[in-house]
């Protein structure tokens, strides 16, 4: 029996990480299969050494193109090591992040272009795609707000673009949800932690009842 | 005026670097513009990275298509801090290996596909090709004997490879060289090596005589 794959999105500050953390009890509580929650690059050791080189703020040379597809590399392997092999064992996984986040920031934040990411990042996953996804949509200005108080985040080079680039991104998430609402939820994270997280599991639910207890 | 762009490929064992070495003082000799002799990662520390952890032994868990990726990758920084500003400087560029490197080896040694990886290096190049690339052809049993042969020679992984893998890229190289003529000169690089410098270099005076003296 196939597992189920599904990814949470969204601009940064949107909160995926803390309702990603809210989420996991709860799911693991009532789901009959077993949950696998990751992110790229998810302890595989390849794609961390990757994502070193990606983050690294001393790589300020780093081509734009360069980096998407080093994105894409992180990706590709995180999938055959991690993602793949627990939907193939019947397993639901969670995964922060996936290829909506390289179209919507490599290809229309930095402007690479939505079909080239598009295209990149087909040949990374062989058309692997979500059965579901979580977009949490807030305004740029309320993320960007959210990260600045946010005192203990490490400041990586991606926190430091601009308003207009964090605009762009929530475009390009926007965009995706029009465009394939059969596969991508949107929840407005402007909400409290607590409605956004139950907002994720009604979704859930309601999607696929039958691998609920 | 814009400089001119020439790569040198073939199977491992064909004799790329030590006909690249002998060009290079000839060349420099003889051309009006400057020459670049280069190849990936070339001393682009963005590339350097990218090249440690395709080569690292360690990493046999490497999905095939992550090292294909991670090889455009390389090339993209490589192209933008190396080859694309001699060009428009209106250098000559002598590069060992690109594109055509990464259709044999992975596309069709490793059986990931023709199209498919040229897609990928598009995306990596965008669509920068090479005007001249020489190609070193020689069949696969006497490339293997001349790297048995060559103790000096590091051991990476791709040396361990078997014949038959060898046998593939030189296949795909022929096809290359079949299907873009224009672009492609076969050399018979079972000749002697200062056999082969000469045709090399009668091939390049012949296609741009007027940047010799």
């Amino acid at each position: 029996m196939k597992g189920i794959f599904i990814t949470v999105e969204g601009p940064d500050g949107a909160g995926k990480t803390s309702v990603i953390e809210r989420l996991i009890p709860m799911l693991k509580e009532q789901l009959v299969p077993a949950l696998v929650s990751t992110r790229e690059p998810g302890g595989v050791r390849i794609a961390e050494e990757i994502r070193e080189i990606i983050l690294d703020p001393k790589n300020t040379e780093m081509d734009e193109r360069t980096e998407a597809i080093l994105y894409a590399a992180a990706r590709r392997q995180h999938l055959i090591q991690v993602v793949l092999p627990a939907i193939n064992a019947g397993k639901v996984v969670l995964c922060d992040r996936f290829v909506d986040s390289s179209i919507a920031y490599q290809g229309v934040g930095r402007g690479i272009g939505v079909a080239e990411v598009a295209d990149l990042n087909e040949f990374a996953t062989e058309g692997l795609a979500p059965d579901l996804t979580l977009y949490l949509d807030v305004p740029a200005e309320v993320g960007l707000a959210r990260i600045a108080q946010n005192k203990e985040r490490k400041n990586d080079r991606l926190d430091q673009e601009k308003l207009s680039f964090h605009e762009k991104v929530r475009a390009a998430y926007l965009t995706i949800y029009e465009q394939q609402p059969e596969r991508v939820l949107l929840v407005d994270a402007t909400q409290t932690i607590n409605q956004v997280v139950a907002v994720c599991l009604d979704q859930i639910k309601a999607k696929y009842p039958t691998v609920f207890k």
